[in-house]
């Protein structure tokens, strides 16, 4: 048994540091990099990238909405070829930057609001993973569970590996509790991993009312900013090793999960 | 007896037009696109490389300085390591979008103050075609003729390829002429196409005034906006395929020029 | 009986060229300069505003989405603040420029997306009217007639201006007959021409089928670009003056309308 | 006797903080607001605006070049007529949103490369502060003293007040002595309190080594990132105040400095 953690990574920008990238690379096995249109810049990413590969850690694509004031995080209704085309640029610049590091692109994962969208529109998951893997036809898609994101991905035949969150509770039919809900987010550390650990044993999403929702577990989503959030991230993969679980990069799947 | 012709291609940035790539890609056989960066969009970059793809026409990479407003004409100051990814980003989307349909980025080829100012510091020179040729070993880079760009890629021992101007005056010592003086830029496009013609023959820069100046002449620079820039760059083509040259894509040069 | 005319001024971006600037400031009496953040930078600004002083047209801020590379047009979702910060920022700016021209901004045009979106709702047009209206109480907003822009602007109490479109046919309800479907766009001078005419004498919009809405009509939109658009500019304009009707700025109004 | 203490502030971008601006705001008593391009944003503006309103801190506007990746700190050559747009602009909407909060724009102090720039430059001083000057024509210009910034602000005829570095060692011909030298930057708050004291005292400045240099001493420039930087800035203001000199807003001064 076996799973993998990732967390955003290189969202510096210019003179503006954010996030605690040395000591998040300690944690985790995947690095989703930033490709410079929401956060990130050249220097960052090759920087970035140097250090995921320096720890051994998977180097992913991380593209998303050209909006450095909005963080990415806002929504933009984009024609399908300019959507195509946007995580073609980022994901070609993604592989170049590695390349020069001497590193590699293994999975590609989309960001906020890009992300959201993607999650509950089919063509839309279908314009950003067919363009992606245009580029990079071996690359692992890294969707979240049970979203239209991996319904594309089954469907178009690419590799892909199914991500849950840790801090985030899930409803009955696993999409996330509101954020303006009591309890959507989890600041404890031990309950995160807990409920982690759980998830992976079980292969499945467990709501926190409702039954166990077979899904693909292969990654875990963890965040970077805040002591609290590289505090969650120690303790879930502390967890996970102590029930002899392996943590490692995932290999990606293919075709549709049962 | 062969010779390439190459010209800035990819030009429109969102809603706004520029330049007549359709015609001039009747033209051409490599084609400058511009990265995103001083202009051009990923949508503009697809649609672009695959025109030229179409026509058959070679791919390169043209990247820039981060400045759509000055359309990467003004001088900017980058420490070595901005300016290294600055072209390694470029050169990495180019690579991406080229991939995305079906293309090759065959050559690489400086823009606008960028160019100038390699073209007279080796150090930035280096620091460019460095970054370029960790991302993409086998590129051929495209330099203005006795400049300290010539000089680099002779010492780095990447591919290169020699560039001269259709449309500008040389002095004696192989500069160009200072646009502000009389006869800096040649408008005549009969007088434009019979000085290339003995230039490529002759396997040298011949300036108004003074001796040859035995040079790489691998690729001749057209423009593309204008009516007489497109007249120029047909009759340029003209006269050259009159003369019993062939109009081809470059295959690049490795070491020093004799 | 008299009526304004306006349309987009200064789309133009560095070395990008858009539209007929010089030829549609002889039709028009106001001028919406884009601000920089669709469309226009601060260079252009300057210009078109001193050109528009220079024909006595009148000038207008016209903030959009900071969206270069959509110029404006995609959907973007801010939060209020951020809203309201947008067109305050883009306001301000075009004060200061007009100030350095010697012109003075009289009215206030949302751009695009923008304006499409206030167009439906009303909390947006509020915080964006509400926010300009802290930076300059006397401006006067042109608004999309019979759409919320103008409920709102009835409510706040500043002035403003209702504005129908020369080449748009109108459903019943007073909304714009969608692009799709045939006729949507009026491409005929004559009878783009003859309907403006109408709708000015009648005080009201005039939809293909249906009654007549009584609506203000202070000021038709122009297009200019092409030249099918700088056409009807100058028809609409002949058969305004051959019908008595005085073509002059707007003087805006307050409250609501009866 | 009196003197003025300013900082730059506003400086975070989007999600991205920096800076310490509440506190520094209970030390300063004018506020260099960056207006967009090389930092700030519409949001972060209003918010500094409003919270230096609320301590009675003086606003000014602190316009740079456009290179939010670069902080305006990389020198980039505009033409004159792109210098003054870009000033204009800048200095336009901080106006604006200095409205919008209640605020007045007091001052108008340049930033990074553009500041450095003109001071060395006469020419693009006089670009910029005459630029500045037609939009605002009261507004105070804070000069670097016994730069060419000062010299042509004396010719100008405009408001200008003289600024001297509290943590910055100065050559005997009040250049700044260079970075790369030892003691160039200064890192003790009581050495750097002590010495503004008697600069201030003196209405010169102190060499390192050399004789006093008389000049205008309006106001003296504090940072406000990392945890010395605010103590050197509280240790300042103090010892200031410690020695009878009274520590408020300048008033700014016109003409030639004797």
């Amino acid at each position: 048994m076996k799973v993998d953690l990732n967390a955003d990574m290189g969202e510096s920008f210019g003179s503006w540091v954010m996030g605690q990238d040395a000591d998040v690379l300690e944690v985790i096995t995947s690095a989703n990099v930033a490709c410079g249109f929401h956060a990130g810049d050249p220097e960052v990413m090759a920087r970035t990238m140097g250090l995921a590969k320096a720890r051994g850690v998977g180097v992913g694509a991380h593209p998303g909405y050209a909006d450095l004031q909005g963080f990415g995080r806002r929504r933009m209704h984009l024609p399908e070829k300019a959507l195509r085309s946007l995580v073609q640029y980022q994901l070609g610049a993604a592989l170049g930057m590695a390349k020069a590091v001497g590193a590699e692109v293994r999975h590609l994962k989309l960001h906020g609001a890009l992300a959201n969208m993607c999650a509950e529109d089919a063509s839309m998951a279908e314009a950003c993973y067919g363009a992606a893997l245009e580029v990079a036809p071996e690359i692992i898609v890294m969707v979240l569970a049970a979203t239209q994101q991996q319904r594309v991905m089954e469907r178009l035949g690419g590799f892909w590996a199914g991500e849950i969150f840790a801090d985030r509770a899930y409803n009955a039919d696993a999409t996330l509790v509101d954020r303006s809900l009591p309890g959507a987010v989890i600041h404890d550390p031990d309950h995160a991993a807990s409920r982690i650990v759980k998830m992976v044993q079980a292969g499945a999403i467990l709501p926190e009312t409702g039954d166990a929702i077979p899904s693909p577990v292969d990654t875990i989503c963890l965040h970077g900013d805040g002591a609290t959030a590289l505090q969650i991230a120690r303790q879930v993969r502390a967890a996970l090793e102590a029930a002899g679980i392996t943590v490692e990069k995932f290999e990606g799947r293919r075709g549709a999960f049962t």
